[in-house]
């Protein structure tokens, strides 16, 4: 058993640590993961800080942080039927309990009991990772690791496109985080009509239009609704969906929708939302569906398509690709708002 | 051209009087109706008290109050082709405009010009009235005038049965007016498993138990969320309605809705819904559709079915049948929560 | 280890054998059932018959006949985590390998490496059974033995129910065996308008009669289309559910399919179907969707709580119930047609 | 009233001529439309060679040929509301009666006493057309002629494309005609993953690799089946379009279909199709639907916004533009396979 490099969650308080800890082993049903690329997630940003949300969320430390990851396993625990040593993996950040109302009636990416990777139990910012075999999913060597280790949230963006049906319609999309612009990339390859796209930040919106929106909007400089009004002739969108959590990004959202437009929820807000159900949802007819993640493993095996098929555009989202060790810069860059997707690379050298 | 009875909202205050006046002549692709059965809703309560909403919908007095009926075609005018002395018919409140985006793309039932008959013109309080042929369905023997005349609502009541997917399932049904009542009937037909059932009036519990309810639960003497809970054997409901348009009742319902669950929101709160859309729409993934009317004209065609095979209770809502000069006792009863359906015949001796 | 009878299929040639063996031991990942009631189904009659088709399905002999069980669990093998000795479950005939493309996408009802129960291997016409444990349901104290013997023939019946949206409907079933009878009461409880059923048998038809069809027709004595269309005031059905596998009656019946309409397929015709796409499908824009079995579990959960709520009337379908060793009475029951389901006891005192 | 040149089928055999005749004048809800482009389409060839089919579909003779067209309106007759002079329209060849099941019922694209222009009546091979009200599409600039005259044809292939649920999925295309073209830019634009398409023709499957099929097999020279397996890595097609109307091709279709696949037919076989659905469609679980023509007009919408977003690729399916007097020309073309898309332009000097 030898050692490996972690960045770790030590202590009930803001930051990590990089820690040289063993290399774990893989119980029953798990494999142990060679991690080549793992990338920061507003969630982990949320941890770092130690915000009030990740004191609940969090149940023990120490714990090794991070949850979006690509690797190649190299060893497999007991019972393990699957996976083999060699093969190239994704993770699936929800490991559900199999046995729940959920998982048993087809709906497993909703476990009533799932256990978060990353949150409830070890992460993988580390050179090396354990998850359990359902969570791990093989992909393509059409999918270099950088790729792979944004497939996680990515499924989230995949997802919420398909939701909204979007080939030949309006869609708006809120908030050009990596979800966000997952979301434009992944309309622009179904046939969006318009692509509207909003956020506070100009570079972010750059991106955006990089990768296909056909209109960006910020509301630092502009009225949204009615700019949205204009741009569809007085209709308002057939979807939008946000990537926010931003609450009054998403009440404008409900007064550009049209009248039976629908509508898929991705952002987390840190606060409720102040809803008028009369004009916004019922005499509208509004279709709202709230999408916590990818489902199993039918939006992975979409996703994995579109990606060997070069029908995404990846490489603009992401803007940084650091070191492992480097983990407090990129933290940093996210909080000053400076980056979009950071990668950390285990094995590059500083 | 001779006289009729109507009650009429004559001035912008409380109430409503009673008037002779004459029988209007239909224009172009409109057909005068003798009104068999008329029928009290809530909007009406609204329009007599004349409160804030009333006072902002109502465009001009003074008008026929009323929109609920069903009638016999007497009088066509020029370009009606579909519709003939004699026919009988139910009336449908939302007249499409036939050219707007959402006309022309299937979903005339959400017009984005729509007019509300009996807010927006004269309704059918009276003993003739004026339908848009586009307007007047017509119904077959079997179907009696006072059910005719519930058909409207009835038909609110049938799409957002359908929307959740019921047979088999767990559904609560929140709020116990005419609506509510009708929606309990539906899923009962439709083959639901469960049909939880709030309200706070026991009479309405009642019916509700009479027609089908599995549970009747009254949020004055218990805990709500934890009795669904416990019925549903920890797992909640695979789907709630909301006919109160009560927001307390809603925010309960997302709490006891199950992880990947189906909410239908029929009921009009007065004030805005404020809701953790993290715990309560995206970690549960929950499907949320606002239903402001029935499709046109397929929910009408299954209701109608429904109806003609006599598959629905509909005897147990309709509470008291007035002659149309009982008016104002009617509104009474409706006030006082003492009624459900109150019917109103033009034709009927005091 | 103990002795058990068991109904084997012992060599390639008509007929079986009523055997005394040894009671088996599960292997990892199953589980021994007490079999408490167990139903003859047409495969295991074509089984016994040894037709061409048992020929090239069966694999190995000799076997254990039979598929269609309920019985409680009385031992569990390595690895088993959701099932313990006492629990009463019904078995799904249809094991799934979980690795193929269809168990990775949520399909796996259609598994592509299906191993069918009583086909591919040992089954359940006797004392005792040995299940994946994926494939044994635990139903609820509500469900009698023999009903739950039924469940899995149910599925496909309350699945096809669901495929055609039947809620004030009209659709035809076509063949009064177990399976259509099945169709017919889950459609009389899901809210079908009319019920229109065709057999060639005059007690069949009576049985249907019972559980809800509003019309029974005979094609022995009347022309089917035109009677249907009589029916249906000229338009056709909105959806018919084939459970008869004849083709003469499958073509008939895609002749009375209103423009627009459903169809499900469940039968399996001994022959191919030779069909006019352009005037019964595709200028009729028919939906036509083949049914093999359950969704695992999504269909035994609706199943569960409509037996559990006495929605399904499924005591007339059983005509009779003997105990094990007269089997062959069973088989000769059937093949005449004078039995519709036959429960056999393993138990039960000859 | 003055005169135009039209092609007509003047008696009851092969072949038109060609005539000058008076401009029609436009009854009640309908439009007189200056036809700017027109497009020979298959049906149209059916009918020049007066085959089986065009003598008993055809009601009367002489008769305007055509139905593919787009143009300016220039004259209302009484009664239209929603048209004016100079608006720029694409043809409806479907006209719905507006009172049958399928019209009240939110399919008047299945109408069930549908008028086919230039089928059942006069239709646009000509200077000028006579249009119902209802079929006449407003277009928007961004449309050039040629392809506003092939908006009728690529509807059915767009809402193809849309009804298998394409993005990041493997579909097969059967048959390169201008409808499978239409599939194969459509599917590109909605994002599907492998476009396999199959033809006879090379140059048409040239075509069909320019717009984006990923693969291209002609069966005279392989083993489609087989090859279509090895593609898809012995899973076969998440879903096939049949646009060729041939049976033996929709018959591979079926074996290269994966379980669980969906269907597609559009094209239209002129002998009935021989199918074991056993293996076919029920162990497979097929979803097949027949597809008619366009929905009315939600297709039209989601086509004009694709077009408008220049997102199809429409250039190389026209081979051939002709001024209306080569009309000759243009079906021998197609009767030789040696065009793809004929236009026909009424105002072209020759």
């Amino acid at each position: 058993m030898g050692k490996m490099k972690a960045v770790v969650k030590a202590t009930a308080e803001p930051g990590a640590v990089l820690q040289n800890m063993d290399i774990p082993e893989p119980g029953p049903k798990e494999v142990l993961v060679k991690v080549k690329a793992t990338a920061i997630c507003g969630t982990d940003v949320h941890i770092y800080e130690w915000n009030e949300w990740a004191q609940k969320a969090v149940r023990a430390l120490p714990q090794v942080m991070g949850h979006e990851f690509s690797g190649e396993v190299v060893k497999t625990g007991s019972g393990v039927e699957s996976l083999f040593p060699g093969d190239r993996v994704s993770g699936e950040t929800h490991a559900p309990c199999g046995k729940c109302y959920q998982c048993k009636n087809g709906e497993q990416h909703i476990c009533a009991n799932m256990i978060l990777f990353g949150v409830h139990c070890n992460g993988c910012f580390a050179q090396y990772a354990i998850l359990p075999e359902i969570c791990a999913r093989r992909i393509p060597e059409e999918i270099p690791w950088e790729f792979g280790a944004m497939m996680e949230p990515l499924g989230t963006s995949v997802r919420a496109a398909q939701e909204v049906v979007c080939s030949g319609s309006n869609v708006a999309v809120i908030g050009c985080g990596p979800i966000g612009l997952g979301v434009v990339t992944a309309l622009k390859t179904m046939g969006a009509y318009r692509i509207i796209v909003t956020d506070v930040s100009e570079d972010r919106l750059a991106i955006a239009k990089e990768l296909g929106a056909t209109s960006i909007l910020n509301p630092m400089n502009c009225d949204v609704v009615s700019a949205v009004m204009e741009i569809t002739d007085g209709v308002g969108v057939d979807s939008f969906i946000d990537a926010s959590g931003n609450v009054k990004a998403i009440s404008d959202g409900f007064k550009f929708l049209r009248k039976g437009g629908r509508v898929a929820l991705i952002g987390l807000p840190s606060r409720p939302l102040e809803i008028d159900l009369v004009s916004e949802v019922i005499f509208k007819e509004a279709k709202i569906v709230g999408i916590h993640g990818r489902k199993m493993f039918e939006t992975w095996t979409v996703m994995e398509n579109l990606m060997a098929g070069d029908l995404l555009d990846l490489k603009p989202i992401v803007t940084h690709v650091l070191p492992l060790e480097q983990y407090g810069k990129g933290f940093e860059l996210l909080k000053q708002g400076k980056a979009c997707k950071v990668i950390l690379d285990p094995w590059l050298e500083e």
